[in-house]
């Protein structure tokens, strides 16, 4: 049974709330709702993790890595800066799969720069809530087959 | 009933046969298959199209916009200075996903550079082949429920 | 009655003990007492927090800013590069002041840049503590006119 | 008899149809109308060329040069990009002018540059379909006086 | 009955008299003579400035602004730093249209910079004189139609 | 009794008639009502001046440093460029406060520039008029205690 | 017997007739005699191929490159943007050299970026028509001893 | 007797299971323990610590610095853009050694800059745990001489 | 009889009584009292003029320049951003040297810049009013020889 | 009889020893044996010098310009920063051709700069030892015609 | 019994003479005895070497190679830009520690970038002549265990 | 009595022979002539030495810098990029003119930057052989007063 730890990062739980036009109107619950569904029709064990802090973020990397097949993470603003889960990544080697809600791309220049995305299998952005799905359906496609 | 007009970019026809470490070892041929086997499952109408020539993607997307709900594209080299293939998708105003097989991110810098990115709906990247059906499947989630 | 947050962040709960030539010579508790006095004048409620947790500081403005009118900011170091306290601004779509004690202006050159300058009502820096008196003034002259 | 070479670059065959804002509302063959109209006035012999690909363009000004005193172009996205009609125009020698239907200072930073500019008699932007009609005005005024 | 500002930037009062080659042969005097020809022809009341100053061209927009209709402006060195005449644009919202007599693209690298361009209505360059013959024309077509 | 000399940059002469979402709807009559009331409040002496010339500007530090205790300056668009200015302030070495009415730092990118912030006490952004009134309240606060 | 693909990219047809300052007054044609004579001496199977079109230059790189042990490619203006001919490349893994008549170092300052030459055996660039004739003796030298 | 202050930054705690290439293969329990050892050696009184929260580092910093002579630190990914860490420095005044195990020169671009070696007293960078002992045996050599 | 035009930038006449370890204790009299003598020494006519306004010193030039064999200029601050000091010595083509009392290359960053340098007889940089005198005596042994 | 000087830069007297896959296995000595054949062959008279000092090559390329028709150098390290020997090539005005044994557009980024090949008649590089036989071919097939 | 190349770069036979607050007091001649010592207690064979010529320093890395088990180097100026000796390093192989007397990332910014360090082991700046007994145990510590 | 030492840098020793346009025709020993003319008037002790060799200007000035009240400086090719002189320079504390026979400001743009002016009394560029006298001249004025 794959293991398949989740993690959003800073400011994903107050999805839901604001700026619907750029991050969908679905709560952070909805879109773990949702997840777990789609992880379950999958026969995934999944852990989902919310924090606004980039540490608590490293220890779970760290702590979870040995039981987790694959990292799904949206790491929000940390994606920009955080060379500490950049590095957290490396130094588990866990394999990552990096999913933004909206198109980092068409927002403010900086969006555009990610420190994770090239150690990462692949980066999904812009689908919503969808881009979480699609992940772990990759990993159903690539793991399970 | 939803149509999808599918572009491969340059030298994608040469898909199977060399760097498969980059791009894996399937066919365009295959992917194609996969493609439209889901397009199928999805009842989705599929044109799939492949050029080494900037011109006629260019046409393409002119020709097809009116026809198509949806362009999913894998621009390949043109990924990064095609404005023309840009501006013909602005033109149109045709939604656009755009597809990568191989993790851009983790090549050569200039790979980091999409000139189409910031108008497309979303970004798929480092996927292999399953890059085409997460976009066939988000624009089943998206359009049809 | 309005509600005003202030937010000091990292390293300011150290002030009036080292540096005074860039920081002057009062405590953060001095300040927060001339913070407290003028707020008390103006008859504003006032909440006043410092961390040097950049986390702390994004569940903060996410748990009052319900409770909020407005949020007066000096990020230190955390002005530079913290895009995590930028999205929870954003995010909560709170009225935002930002002001430094020093004049970020005539140091490093790294401090001329402010990741939340843009999307701040305003910024005043270089007035030492009485920079929040200032915003607080503002809110008074701008809200309860 | 002065003989014109008029070039439409990549997407202009679309004009009209979308992005009124931009472009106007007016066909390529609208366009072209006011230009023979303008031509015929002045008794400019004149030949029009529009294509959606570089290497036909490059092709187009190579066999016309010698019959052609001036050469109009508008290269559209290509006006970014392609040194390979800016070299045409350097080998050919052709006396050029750059037309851009729309100010192409005020829109992406990318679309300030022209790998032409520097080689052409001048450029004129902003002016909608006139700026062709000024390109000829100013060949009448400058040659046939 | 349109109103023209006509406004030439700083050293313009010298032409005719030296670098023949980069502005032609004309003195100011000359080109004026043509203007107000080509005013007259279209029933247009003109009014030709020219200054050496830059805080005089300001007052000069600030002061006819609302007497005219159209601001064809040639600012000359101005052109790349006179952020204080861009804002005067600005600031009266008058309808500019920015004139060169030389092909700006192809002298210096800095001359290639307009802080006007992008908030004019188009940019001409590179056809000495006529440059303001075609703003005219083009005032004409767009605004008496 | 202390003396302020009060200095608006280029166009804000013009304040009040247009652009009112960025530059509120006050004249610059209305806004020099209130500096002078407040100075009055405060027991100050106060000059103010107004300039589109750059000149004017540096002559009227020149020739009032001596009996000005302070130097509250808008430089607008000199604020970007006027290297004349900064050397001005630092030649009669007066004590200085940048003030702009608009948040400079959520505009153009070249406005987020200031060639005098780093010379200057402090610089306060975004606050309309009632900047200036912060600036006197913060010289009575810091020389008259 | 040896077999080599020799690429003449855009524009090389109109060697001979303008610009020979650059690039020599010998036509294409009395390049490729050159070309096919020692070829000939080298006992070289040799195919020549030009086009103005990046498209059909990839083409060609794929059809032929079974079939051929060598590639010598001056693409021209192509050099400097076409990342589609160096993906043809990089996708048949044709062992290439890179030819330019002219000395591509001394001109614009964008003619010295290649985006070939870091995936070629090397290049050589300023010996006119004798740069392919030394590709040639290289071939010769390195792979028939 | 001279006190240290040791802190290992985020992710050293993950030290010698996994890229034992880059890092080497002892854990960070064994590293402290030679630090002890030496520590003891040179009669220092140490403190060591490690955290993944930058916030935690400093909080250390400031609760530490009156007790310690020394701030021995190895700020991991925290070196490239903790400006927190740095100002934590600065305003405790800490005497500090910056220590790196790899060689930060010789990996990701990225890694060659420090927010904080130019405020350090020295940094020591790619002798693996050996790096502690060179800068107590530094401290030993300077203070205690 | 040699003819020289002396023109003092922005701030000059506020020598002597500020910043006297940049620019020395002599007053802009003290200094064109040496210019003079030193002048009469060599049998020179010279016209000595100072202006705060970018303008006056365009118009100086223009006006004066044929009646002048040389301009010897320091532009002070207008030495690193007017274009139009530039372009007037450029349209009346007058021979120029450039002189600055400090040595700008040791100062602020942006003092190492100068738009007119480039389009000088030379620069002389650093050794106060002996700078003038240089200019003067380089005059006589080029001139009058 | 045509005389030809060959400088070797530095360390390039180590060759053959180390780093085989980079620079091939020949020695120096090799190298200068198989130059004096093709030379002997050419009927040239040639020099060959080799020095790891800056100063000596720039006194040997002084010393042998008025005997030498040609100079073939390979300037390795100094390549990329000797203005010197740039210099002496300018003031000696000797005609250049630039040679490296390896792709230096393949290796580290700083190898793709040459301070040299924009005065030389051209480059070659990446052909190992037979780059200086290419150089010696093509100065006998362009002056010995 | 190891054998230690040490290598002092340009200048440093200038030590304890002149700028102590930066270098300190101690001559070249004393820092030599404190290596010699160190060495001999390390049971190390030791050659040291001081040049103000890159040349030479070349020359004798080639020459000791061989001979040595370590370099360690202390390049001074040469660190920023000599790419010959960074090449002598790569050909020759030798195992090189870089060495620095001050802290080069406090002072000015070009003193931070090292064309060296990425190809050394390791780095260490600003232990004054400690840094040399540094490296000397490090050896110790590393090869001799 | 003065003690001069005047240095002049790397293929100086080659004037009068090329490229009389930028340098003049006046051979080095015409030049030091003048110089040692000048000197004697002053009454100064003159030492001239000229290098093609980085080093051995290093070696002068050290073994020279006690006996010389002021270093009279030509660094030619070596003041791009000679971080060796500027050290040599700074650890002598010698006093410093920077001179450069031509106009470094009107040539390759590399030649607007010194690693060395920054540390010098001032410099003087474009005057000839001249800017050797006018630096004798200023020694005298300022020392000898």
């Amino acid at each position: 049974m794959l293991k398949i730890l989740v993690i959003h990062g800073v400011n994903l739980n107050f999805l839901g709330t604001r700026e619907p036009k750029i991050y969908g109107s679905l709560t952070l619950e909805d879109i773990n709702k949702k997840i777990k569904d789609r992880a379950s029709e999958h026969d995934f064990e999944i852990e989902i993790f919310q924090s606004n802090h980039e540490g608590e973020i490293v220890d779970k990397i760290q702590s979870h890595f040995q039981n987790s097949d694959y990292l799904v993470i949206n790491p929000a603003a940390f994606t920009h800066y955080s060379i500490a889960i950049r590095d957290a990544i490396l130094a588990t080697g866990i394999k990552t799969i990096e999913v933004h809600l909206s198109n980092v791309h068409s927002r403010e220049e900086f969006r555009r720069k990610s420190v994770i995305a090239d150690i990462a299998v692949g980066q999904i952005a812009g689908f919503s809530y969808y881009g979480y799905i699609m992940a772990l359906d990759y990993i159903k496609e690539s793991c399970v087959k």
